[in-house]
């Protein structure tokens, strides 16, 4: 018996105990609306198959006598790995059913025609599955891999696997779960990876308990992920979340898309550098440089990052003003410079929020890299905890 | 019995025969995932409280012989009366139970004081109940009144029935479904004004069967209501699909709301009379003037027209772009003098929409005032056949 042939009360109680547990299950009960007679009956064959167990430790009793026993996820009982694919490396994890990373290792591309990214792709397996079974994941040998997870930014199908457009890699309809699946023999799926970190999130991380929340991006692009009713939001036609396209930018900036007024136009990390080597003068000059000459006082870099804090401002009030959501994650590699455009998001935040909207939770957050790779388990581990419909 | 009484599976048929029906049994179960078995058993109890019924003429037999009934939601099972506030009148209407309107009474408000709307919502409600006695309903006596849905725009809480703040009648914090049910004895419920119409159109109109879609309503205000997994998104504090306020309309006009940029400030109907009297410098002109003038061409007030639709246009496509409906339904009073921005619109959006987000369906749907109304009588009956969790 797996898990995807549990009937709808078992796979409920389990994704409950996945993003809030343990609990007891009078608790579990009472969060996923269930009886105690059916949360007993749906945990029976969770608890036998392995997937959930009792905690040693029993919850304080309970004034009637009987002790109130926890029960728990088992996160080693399956193992997925999830694979982030840039413009020139693979950052890939091997994690368990929390997508919590046992291993995590790097690969330099050489190229991005398809083949030679697919094959780099099941190298890095390979070197995940060698390192845990060597013992570097600091659990036990024994459970195989249940699925690979990738994740890659641009237009990417989860439903059928394919990459429909990827302006880094210049792909264009690739089939990239069937291949990477033929190549490791390993069930694979595909997804956005802003969507991905989105889900990552979702269930393990800042938006755990949240009706709805957002996660803007903040790096090489400006991006955005929406998870509403408990949902990640993935667009009736595959695009959503393009926060890095609201025209909210001023006009003078064009932007890769061909459009003025972007976000991306003034916020991502090259249109920082470009405006900065502008406003110097000095063609070479780096994002490092950038971020040196802004922290050194230096007052036009200072109004370049101000700038960019600005319009990341209108956008996030933007999604908080459409959406309403309960919390916007603010994240991405950008972030490591965020003292310097933190106060004018704040304070455009704050002027742009509408009404009540104002009392949305901003909340920074940093994620390295591994947590994109995290987001690829977590997809993967979606599809057997959380099957889509 | 009642329907607020029925199982999980007595309530997902009888949602899916009111959006979807009539249908067959067998594709009732298709349709909510329901074995043949819990479909019979849940639709006896509905058969029997005369929710639904078994249409007389059956659906043709099938090969093995067996005549395959319908079996559809009977809408006059239960009424219920929507009120729409404005600034200067009520309207209301009297509804069956796919909020399919009976009567439809106006009446003119003198006060905006909140006593005095309370008295004018009541008298409303009486005379439509008593128009809908003496027969003017078209249909039988019988059924009373189950609940009233009153909608005002503004910042509405339905969970608490409380109006946080409605602008145009200087409102804060009334509990206007309280007052409501005090003054006529009926159980109310009241409602954003555009989220009620979203959810009309999410059961019956233009939104049914889709996963998702978004409303905009183009007039005195710009207003926006997001349907997303079959749920209306209310926003976690109350503001959601405030697409009047994005800031892509341009610097230089200022909103009611201090801000600069809004696309209410170009393209509601006071704004587009304001541009239109700047640019005619005549300060008396109307905006049946305005579109009179458009129509004869001249080009200063066609422009402002062109304006309005840019920003409405740029904003559609940020709807697009973030959240990716199937479908945006464009709709409101200002839809009357659509063709005169239309064309901008269309070119905007083509021009903004990222990728696969032009694939986005854009439908124009009129829809008289009375359908706003509507929205009330959608969101009582809602609360009847869909309890909020």
């Amino acid at each position: 018996m797996t898990l995807a042939d549990q009937p709808p009360a078992a796979a409920l109680v389990f994704q409950t105990l996945l993003a809030q547990g343990p609990l007891t299950r009078a608790e579990a009960g009472r969060r996923t609306g269930l009886s105690a007679g059916a949360v007993t009956k749906a945990t029976a064959p969770l608890l036998s198959d392995g997937w959930i167990t009792e905690l040693s430790t029993p919850a304080p009793k309970r004034p009637t006598g009987r002790p109130a026993t926890l029960i728990a996820v088992r996160p080693e009982r399956a193992r997925f790995i999830g694979v982030k694919v840039t413009a020139d490396e693979l950052i890939g994890v091997l994690a368990d059913l929390t997508a919590k990373p046992l291993v995590a290792r790097r690969a330099a591309l050489d190229s991005r025609d398809v083949d030679s990214v697919v094959l780099a792709i099941a190298r890095l397996v390979e070197r995940l599955r060698a390192a845990a079974d060597a013992g570097h994941s600091g659990g036990t040998r024994g459970e195989d891999v249940h699925s690979i997870g990738v994740t890659i930014s641009g237009d990417v199908d989860g439903q059928t696997g394919v990459v429909q457009y990827s302006p880094f890699l210049d792909w264009r309809r690739v089939s990239l779960a069937r291949l990477v699946e033929a190549a490791t023999g390993t069930p694979t799926v595909i997804e956005n990876d802003v969507r991905a970190l989105t889900v990552t999130e979702q269930w393990f991380g800042a938006g755990a308990g949240l009706d709805s929340f957002a996660l803007i991006t903040v790096g090489a692009g400006i991006g955005c992920g929406l998870s509403i009713g408990g949902r990640v939001v993935s667009g009736a036609h595959g695009v959503s979340g393009e926060v890095g396209h609201l025209p909210v930018g001023g006009g003078e900036r064009t932007c890769t898309c061909g459009n003025t007024g972007c976000v991306e136009a003034v916020a991502s990390t090259h249109a920082i550098t470009d405006q900065a080597r502008q406003a110097t003068g000095n063609p070479e000059l780096t994002m490092a440089d950038a971020v040196r000459l802004a922290h050194s006082g230096d007052e036009t870099v200072r109004a370049v990052f101000s700038r960019a804090g600005h319009a990341l401002g209108l956008a996030i009030a933007s999604v908080a003003n459409l959406i309403g959501p309960e919390r916007i994650i603010i994240s991405g590699e950008g972030v490591a410079t965020y003292d310097l455009f933190a106060e004018q998001i704040r304070e455009t935040f704050a002027a742009r929020a509408f009404g009540a909207a104002a009392e949305c939770d901003l909340l920074l957050r940093p994620l390295p890299f591994e947590e994109w790779a995290r987001g690829g388990a977590a997809v993967a581990a979606q599809r057997l905890f959380a099957p889509v419909r």
